[in-house]
């Protein structure tokens, strides 16, 4: 960080794609004889600051990596495909090339380390020099490392809302009050955002809705909605839509709401690292950021779920009000049971059938997963002022059962673009109770993983279908759950999986 | 870190080197379409653990990229350079790859960062993984920033310490008492070790000394070492000079003393986090691992030095001396001044002369480079108890004085293969005062930058001439330094960087 700047006139660089996926890092490659290399050196992290000489602007900053022939020319500068994307460019462009600057936001990450408050400015200044690409992952596991352990207070963890919130586009409405709904996540199948939506729109709440896709789960919001109607909305797309229907389904990442959050993201989830003080900004800049002002927070509490205890949720969720309040928004709690999945289907397409079910009021619809929207709604409803404290179940259940929430989820589909039908998996397969019992515990995280095996989220009809939820009386040989797959491979591949873990359901003998 | 764990078993694929040198990370590149890549997905930070199917044994642990076509054929596997290395095969060697098992000992980072001691078993747990190179780069990040801020107490530190030394190669000397010297670096020229070692040698200290290679600056003692003789020399080999001439000057890195240390540095050196507990336990685990009794450490403090402020090297000198007592090795802390290079030369050949002139006992030798060795040496005599407490200069000074020292050097080098003459650049340049006045500041981060611009250390014989130390009275025009390169262009970028460095040298008027 102390390094002095060099001096340096920019190496032109011929562009070159090398075809490599680093998973979002900016990693440009060089020849050990390439004039910048041999003048500088390299040494781990060494970054190098890059820009297309047909275009003004900053460029980017990437890590380097040294190649030897017959991968590079001499004057040729290899990108990972990130880089590519970012550069924007074709294979050839004269690329400038130079060893990037001290980071200087990051000694505020250090003086942090060293117990020192993080400032509005130095937040500021981290949060642009992430948002820049700046950043290389090292150093984002360090600035995630020093704000977990609860070591962001809550002016801190304004601080970086704050500046997450002005790092990315921020969505104005034309209306006094806008509903949001939000799940702090980790519980497969959870997908009540396809049922609140519709529900508080046809009960006259606006509902400008973004969600995103799958990180490391079997399906996202997005991803679900996405098997019924298009949902990489552009702005002004979903403007018309919210317009229309007072309420839409998208996807937030094609509206660039609090793009650090999602750089921050791909750090946060290898490390296993969820601070407050993080997911807090996490939330909170998105919601912001979609213009929201009433705000329900599901937090599933469970053993295998995201947040495991209640005291943990409870903490959770004063630094969720706390901080909504200093943005000027109202942010409501509402923690849920996260022991177990929610309705039937894991994975996008079954996860959309079953909202279909329930919003078509079928007789055998998932009842949890109809239950816990008709809170939710309720609550929202409450929260937006549509109805007395206590009478939102009511009105909620009112809406869903007279079929005005079905509608209005036919109207957002046709708004964003056509309501279309779930795909179905080609290839499916059963796993049978081995013994006879109460179903006493299952594993949320390992039933995550089986559907994710079997091909889901890529796959969309891909996934499984949970059939033994807590409390259930098996017998031999009764199905628990059926896998869905789009190859036979995958199908093998995800049963093996299933068949090998002990605790994917604890299942008690009774007397 | 709680995914549960794949039931696969192991692909065969065909070892190909890619030629990419990611400094050290190890990593692996797979097409889209390979079947491990298919069936898992890809993930930031993605990992998948390998080994050659022709050997026994764990292999190692490598981070995931996804490559297009033409790069790989569907069943090839690449692998970086460091990875190509640590395997040890040969193209076309098949290799099994499957995705790595989570990294239990991460747990105790996650529960160190939430605030909870780490335990000597999980130090132990820790240092291990990482010794196995089962630590991506971003859980490096995440320790040592978990471990920085003075986070580790002295239990914590001495668990950790414990832990490098166990996962490393131990020596033994049959001897009751074995002196070591260790300087904690970031003054340049400060290449005392190439006096002390001969001067307490001849006084009849043993002292079998490993020293390390430049990480970050124009040059290590072993750099500068092996301008003089062979350092690179295996444990039978240094064994046999050390009982023959009672020290030895070589590298550490042949005999793998703490090899966990190393590649702690590779990750703490970019993120600037120097934190008391790791750089202690770096230490000591290096001169615990050499079979040390009695270490004398040298702290430079100095505005532009590694340790800052004597309050800073108060408290380092201090747990370094706690945890050496603990580990059952006698300790002894100087602090020296840091505010300026010592000797004249920069860089490995031209520090070499500098220690050359001072042992032939030279009119023109640097008289702060003799100085502090004598001091050094002094201490070290009289902490092996030589000499009665008080008594360590003069004793020194006679060893070098009366040629004792020198023939001891020449000795030493004889038995680690030969005394060499150190080459001399072919380029020089001489940087001039453009005002008079007296040199009131200089930069060490600087000055080192510039010499390491010259080519230092990869050119021996590149770097600088320190001309005018502090207190220099300089006139316009008289030389600042000397800059010293194999190639015009260095020896151009160099002078490019000296001359933009407006407080390289801080020269004030006087009246």
């Amino acid at each position: 960080m102390n390094a002095p700047e060099p001096v340096v006139s920019p190496v032109s660089l011929r562009l070159r794609r090398l075809g490599i996926d680093t998973y979002q890092q900016y990693v440009v490659y060089l020849r050990a004889d390439a004039p910048i290399v041999r003048s500088e050196g390299f040494e781990a992290q060494s970054r190098l600051e890059i820009r297309r000489l047909d275009q003004p602007g900053p460029g980017l900053t990437a890590i380097l990596n040294v190649v030897h022939e017959p991968l590079l020319e001499e004057d040729e500068i290899g990108v990972s495909e990130a880089a590519w994307r970012a550069l924007g460019g074709a294979g050839g462009d004269a690329v400038a090339a130079v060893h990037a600057p001290p980071l200087q936001s990051f000694g505020a990450i250090q003086s942090k380390i060293f117990g020192r408050p993080l400032s509005r400015d130095a937040a500021a200044a981290i949060v642009a020099d992430v948002a820049a690409g700046r950043y290389s992952d090292i150093e984002l596991a360090a600035m995630i490392t020093a704000c977990s352990g609860n070591r962001l207070d809550v002016a801190e963890t304004h601080a970086l809302t704050a500046a997450m919130i002005a790092a990315g586009q921020r969505l104005r409405w034309d209306a006094p009050l806008v509903a949001d709904k939000h799940c702090v996540g980790g519980l497969p199948g959870n997908r009540t955002t396809l049922l609140v939506v519709p529900i508080v729109a046809a009960c006259g709440l606006l509902i400008p809705k973004t969600s995103s896709r799958a990180i490391t789960s079997p399906a996202g919001t997005a991803d679900v909605m996405e098997t019924l109607a298009p949902v990489a909305l552009e702005l002004s797309a979903m403007r018309r839509v919210v317009e229309r229907e007072g309420g839409c389904i998208t996807w937030g990442g094609a509206v660039q709401l609090s793009p650090v959050d999602d750089l921050l993201i791909r750090v946060e989830r290898p490390l296993g690292l969820d601070s407050d003080g993080l997911l807090v900004a996490s939330i909170l800049s998105k919601k912001v950021a979609a213009g929201s002002t009433h705000v329900l927070i599901d937090i599933p509490v469970g053993r295998t779920a995201k947040v495991r205890s209640p005291e943990a949720a409870g903490r959770l969720g004063q630094r969720l009000t706390d901080v909504g309040r200093q943005l000027g928004i109202t942010v409501s709690i509402e923690m849920t049971c996260g022991e177990q999945p929610v309705g039937r289907g894991i994975g996008p397409a079954l996860e959309a059938y079953d909202a279909l079910a329930v919003l078509q009021n079928q007789a055998d619809a998932p009842d949890d997963l109809r239950k816990r929207a008709l809170m939710l709604a309720g609550y929202l409803l409450e929260l937006g002022g549509k109805v007395h404290p206590g009478g939102g179940l009511a009105m909620a259940s009112g809406a869903l059962a007279n079929g005005a929430a079905w509608r209005k989820f036919q109207g957002i589909c046709d708004a964003q673009g056509g309501l279309r039908t779930p795909p179905r998996a080609r290839y499916t397969r059963t796993l049978h109770a081995a013994h006879a019992g109460l179903v006493a515990a299952v594993d949320n995280r390992a039933l995550a993983r089986a559907a994710k095996l079997a091909g889901a989220p890529k796959a969309p009809a891909a996934g499984l279908v949970f059939h033994a939820p807590l409390g259930t009386q098996v017998d031999v040989g009764q199905p628990l759950l059926t896998l869905h797959a789009e190859s036979p491979g995958e199908l093998a591949y995800a049963m093996t999986y299933a068949q090998s873990q002990d605790n994917l359901f604890t299942i008690v003998e009774t007397p």
